[in-house]
């Protein structure tokens, strides 16, 4: 069975989806593209013969779209994913589910009525091998539980437009779900602390910062979102059991030896380094789908995120930087 | 366009190409299986709805069948390039393309007669990023050209089915296609170099053995084929350049602190090692195929590979292990 | 000229300077030793054909020592590093220079009448090669200026004596003396916070911690302390600059590759890690001494060190661990 | 005891053995300097309080020298060391011992004569900690016996005067001593292989080759010497055992991550890399010297290395680059 998507987005990120399904995975094909420019649409769907909208709900409503690729901007993600979910499709959407933690709230609702779970988000990291290793590490036990967890997640720059609360909402919130996957637990508190700032950003922006959370078992997280270090995309986890840690490679390919020593390269984007990530996801969504399955994280996770999101956007806003409790609405029985 | 596949041999290296065929990417599907056991060829084509044929020459006549993978024992790689040859197409033929440099001629003249390179040999390396990144370097130079290359080709162990001549024409043999496409010249003499042999190996076995090669130009090759080293799968290469140099590295993805000390794993197989790069080879052999183009290792190249195997056996024969010139025919204007 | 050096504690870090002093360093000698236990004081002096006495005040009286070496403990170091002053040598006071501000401040006094630094405090990372390297870089200035520094203090184990205010006092005390040195700045501010506990500490430890300072600049230093990691001591540093990174290597003089994979030892202890420093402190202080220099961490390093520690402390005991600002007196120009 | 050293040979190697043993190591000092230009001798003795001498010879007869080190070009070490043997004293030579075979056989004579070892020769990477961790792990013997060893050579360029002989009589000679210490055995063949040579180098020069060994076990050594590499002085080592590998460090103490990729710095010369090598083969040379006993290579080791080297330069000066047996006489019982 060939899965037939459509898409509804056609940014960068859309295209990027759009790339993979037709040129690297098996089991898929792309059949409508939705924009509101519809010649966005049509310059994305007419080479593979799909079908243009420039209304996602048009899209969601054609029969011969069997699932929902939603990767359109963040605030508008609910718009598709609601109607998607009533139309009982599976729905790929890009992180962040909504960018509020009410608009989570009704996503789940529209779930919940429907009683199945529809929507994956696209948090692509769970899908990266590497941190794949490392929580089967974990789970394996030998070194015992964890009990700190560092990351630093460093861009070579960003634009103007970037300002401080992207520095969570949009950088750290990746870490925030990789840890509560990771961990297996929620985040309970968090709080930002502020190093000294560096004098590659732009004014506005604080940067770096250091987010600090702590989950239910304890473990302390920290996470260094350093978004003009200048050198390169690096994406660094070092996690801390009772009798070892594990920490994330280079994924470098080669070693060069010559006047600057013996060194690897440090990749330039997300796209470089999740590169393998962001396809798997995409592949084993296709073959869950294919099977009626969910897969990947779910809309509580989504909820969840947005929920530590706030957290840390309200202690970085406290002029003390004080910790913030998750507050965090019950678990409903359906992402038990 | 979906290329549609015939795949003549339903061994283990068919089968994990059926599966990266189907689950893993994207352009292709399996339409028909041969195997001399029809009952093997139906067991894999019966849940695919692909047909089975015990003859792979009924196979490659489907006109259903636009291109063919020929994954049989080495002895009998020709009975089915061949035939494809002359029907017009495409094959992707497991190294080696034959095991005698005349079967190779043979396959060369076929190819010659249709006048078009249908032939690509499954040299999978050549599509592994860690080379590739390799090559890129050594071509842009700003290091110098090569000077030596050092190879080790270490397996944890080999059956003792295993022969000593296979150290060279089932393993060395890739190191031989890799530093002719690396190097981008022919190897023009091999010698066979015996260090003290292992107690770990059955004793009928040179092992470890040094294939020593030189190039047209005068790279020195060295190659350790080292088949019972136990700890694992390594496949290491250092080139070395003017003003620096460049191996491969583990492709790790995490390191482990513990009692072991700061680590990385080897990986175990040659499957773990170059999963990726085998699906890379199929995906653009597929990608070809569609537009009509050949890519990868020519039928030269297998001819070439089969020369410099013969040289480096009449080495390891040779009581004194004399170095041994590579004896070629003159490369055809279709491989020019 | 053979500096005469007179050593007060003959315990195991003094022996250890014995043994240094003469088989591994030039240019002294140990002339005397001190020791409350006379027997023991003895039983180093003898072979050395060096005096014992059971009053180190008396050794600091002796006319034919030049300089004195103090490895009592910690509590009773005043003691001899007040009447070394008075007399007008040379002193290197093993770590703390005292055990309260308070101490350290009479230590000053003693200096200020004297008018001369002597006093040299046993901060042997400061004569690390790798964090040298690492200031050199900093200051270099190519990389920018220093946002962060992560710090990792990890022990295979304590024993049952050891208590949660020796995390800061006793050991976190080395990363306070060699941030302020390597940033060249005051600490301004300490928070601990507690991650999960590891189940490898006995009950009443805090374990592990991470102190989290920030200096007058803004840098932000964490500083995980973990006492029980099990597999070695492991001394990390990251520093982070506006445009790299540096970190200290493991020091690994080979790498092994077998069946736990690629990888390099992690050394046991602080004698390991740090023998060459050791070395190297007490080789550079012998010559300062021989030419009526100052060399090292002097009392006003060892002062500032204690106030960190009672702010970090005082953090430690606080229940909601707050950040808690660092008191200190004005720097006399003795040490400006 | 301080072991009174005389000096002779007052060039570079000379003045630094000096600066090691007054001002970095323990229990010795130098009482007298002799060189040819006596000037150059007493520009070093005067400082120290040391006797100049015009005649080595003058020197090794001053009742108040100990012990001799020899610092003398490598073609008149017989004039100092043999007298010197005669006098009863310890000797530290330089490599080689002698240029020749010839003159390697009448120093074992003087001492066969004396009846006791009292020649050291300069081979200090017996003392590199790196080497000696890598021959602790072949002789616990857990990962089996050796079956072969990789070595690097590589410098950052010679001078014009830097002849193709001295590849192998300067500079692999440091390897082939190592290689006979780590492995415990002879080394009974050896050729040369010639790569295609770099450009950098000087048109005379056969840059780089590979020197090929094999031991009386059948261990097979070989030996890349590339003394124009550029980069900088890189000396590898990759020892094969039955069941792992073992390879050298770069010894590197800090690893920057910034535009160039994550890198460890590469050394610039033998005083860099061997520094603390030197400093412990002269440290426990006079600790040997101070208890009536010898340490380090012997005169039979100078006279191994020295047969090699004339088998290597043999297979270099063959045009066909054939591999030349070992000519050595039967080991005299002395160096049993």
């Amino acid at each position: 069975m060939t899965v037939r998507i459509g898409l509804i987005g056609a940014g960068g990120m859309g295209r990027a989806h759009v790339e993979r399904i037709t040129n690297e995975l098996a089991g898929a094909q792309i059949v409508a593209v939705a924009d509101i420019n519809l010649d966005a649409a049509k310059a994305v769907a007419e080479p593979l013969g799909a079908k243009a909208y420039a209304d996602g709900k048009e899209l969601i409503a054609d029969p011969e779209v069997d699932a929902v690729l939603v990767a359109t901007f963040g605030k508008v993600h609910e718009e598709s994913v609601i109607p998607a979910i009533e139309a009982g499709k599976y729905v790929l959407c890009e992180k962040p589910l909504a960018t509020t933690a009410a608009g989570c709230e009704q996503i789940m609702a529209a779930e919940q009525k429907v009683g199945k779970k529809l929507v994956t988000v696209g948090f692509m990291r769970r899908f990266d091998q590497a941190y794949r290793e490392m929580k089967e590490l974990l789970e394996a036990g030998d070194l015992g539980y964890a009990t700190l967890v560092h990351n630093r997640h460093r861009n070579p720059s960003v634009p103007e437009g970037y300002v401080s609360r992207m520095a969570i909402d949009d950088t750290a919130i990746h870490e925030i779900d990789t840890m509560r996957w990771l961990l297996g637990e929620e985040i309970v508190e968090a709080r930002v602390d502020r190093p000294r700032f560096t004098s590659k950003r732009f004014e506005h922006l604080n940067d770096p910062i250091v987010v600090v959370m702590k989950t239910e078992s304890g473990v302390l997280i920290d996470d260094e979102v350093n978004v003009n270090i200048q050198f390169g995309y690096s994406i660094e986890c070092e996690l801390v059991m009772e009798a070892g840690t594990a920490r994330l490679g280079d994924q470098e390919r080669i070693h060069v030896r010559d006047g600057h020593g013996d060194r690897n390269k440090i990749c330039n984007s997300h796209i470089d380094r999740f590169h393998a990530a962001f396809n798997q996801e995409v592949q084993e969504w296709i073959r869950a789908v294919a099977k009626d399955e969910h897969t990947g994280a779910d809309s509580w996770d989504g909820y969840a995120a947005a929920v530590v999101v706030d957290a840390a956007v309200a202690s970085l806003e406290d002029p003390e930087g004080k910790p913030v409790k998750v507050e965090m609405i019950d678990k409903p029985g359906l992402y038990a």
